[in-house]
């Protein structure tokens, strides 16, 4: 499992004063807790706030890099942002994210071939997110497409049905699973799946449990991949649980510790 | 979601003295809280250490009935047992269980036909269990054949794919949700489907976790029954969430409070 710890993103109050303030503590001690914690990836989103994205990505990124080396999710809808991160990251990242959006994607793909990352494709577009699986399948097969097209080998794609809040949309957590399992079989080498799990349970009032048995449904259909808190014990002991069900860690009666050693 | 409670069973050591003692008041509050926990039917063997499994099943029904009217499992491997019970079960009785051995569903189906009975069958026959998803659906096939031929309705069947201690077989967990899977599609009506839910932790070391990720990661499969133990509640709200997610109840805050209230 991939797991990318979501924490680091100006849109959470703290986070967003620390960039503001240039705390570098504060956003090393995020990363390196994360990464304690199971994370295989850090996502770094500067947040809707920055008064200057460029600066305070680069600012991010070497904060980070001076204390973990470790692959990093650059997530921003503004090109010049994801490129300052990608400039200075030291290890492969991956883009978050690209939409099915034909100029979206040609700017993103550029990017990605370019300094040789990996890529999120959301299933939706300029006309939002689709309400069924179907569409969600159409969206990712032309991201796919797309990937062939720049020469970017579909294992490196990691796509993404998109989560919405189970409170507003009840009917499309299904649709978000079943697309999971679909997406899969979309090309060879099989896409990366992922999604972005604590939007399932925004503003419901078990959010952790919400997340935790969700994530479990999701590795059920061959889900591959999660941006979440991996502060959240209970959820990390419910994927690291999940995915030893499905044999893709061997069983142990320490099983739980044995992952978090790795 | 059709909830069997499993606690009444000789095997638990308590549950043993109190057949042999014939303490009614332990399987009547055993009846009870399974029953306010969730359970939407009762599991009722007498485990294997009854001297007289006949007169243990009758009396076991009867005692259970005069506290709590609700759908029992019969659970033996002897048909007369299952049959004493069947003459006194007040509603409509599920048989726990028939294998897929043409001797064994003879005569269970001859009693779920004469008694108006649901049926559990078991995706094994007398060679074991199959250590592939291929050979369960092969297995469960011929059960709904039966069934038709007996004239009972595919959806009075729970075909349960036989869940294994992970600790031990590690590579079934997978096979056993994708036959649940799988079985959903062989008849029109689907049948139920049904797992042992506690076999799957049965010597590990966290069970509960075990139990509860499993649950949720059948139910995004299409699980629709299971026997469990309704006193977990961390397990039921493991359950109750994963239905929720699947929109099989509506959401509001309350929402594990009013799966509990129905």
């Amino acid at each position: 499992m991939i797991v990318i710890g979501e924490l680091i993103n100006g849109m959470y109050k703290d986070v967003g004063k620390a960039i503001m303030n240039k705390e570098a503590d504060v956003i090393q001690h995020l990363a390196v807790d994360q990464m304690k914690s199971g994370a295989t990836a850090l996502d770094v989103n500067v947040g809707p706030y920055s008064r200057d994205p460029v600066g305070d990505m680069k600012w991010l990124v070497e904060t980070i890099q001076s204390v973990a080396q470790v692959p990093l999710s650059l997530d921003s809808t503004r090109i010049d942002v994801i490129e300052a991160g990608l400039k200075l990251a030291s290890k492969r990242a991956i883009i978050n994210s690209t939409s099915a959006d034909d100029d979206r994607m040609q700017a993103i793909f550029l990017l990605a071939k370019k300094y040789n990352t990996q890529v999120v494709g959301l299933a939706m577009d300029k006309t939002g997110v689709p309400n069924n699986k179907e569409m969600r399948l159409e969206l990712a097969a032309t991201i796919v497409a797309k990937a062939i097209e720049f020469d970017i080998s579909t294992g490196d794609l990691f796509l993404d049905p998109v989560v919405l809040p189970i409170n507003v949309a009840q009917a499309q957590g299904r649709e978000a699973l079943e697309s999971i399992r679909e997406f899969r079989l979309l090309c060879d080498p099989s896409p990366n799946t992922i999604i972005g799990l604590s939007n399932i349970s925004q503003g419901t009032k078990f959010r952790s449990l919400v997340n935790r048995t969700f994530i479990a449904m999701a590795i059920a259909n061959g889900l591959t991949s999660a941006i979440l808190d991996p502060l959240d014990k209970e959820l990390m002991d419910s994927m690291i649980s999940a995915e030893m069900l499905l044999n893709k860690a061997i069983y142990c009666d320490s099983f739980l510790e044995a992952y978090r050693k790795k």
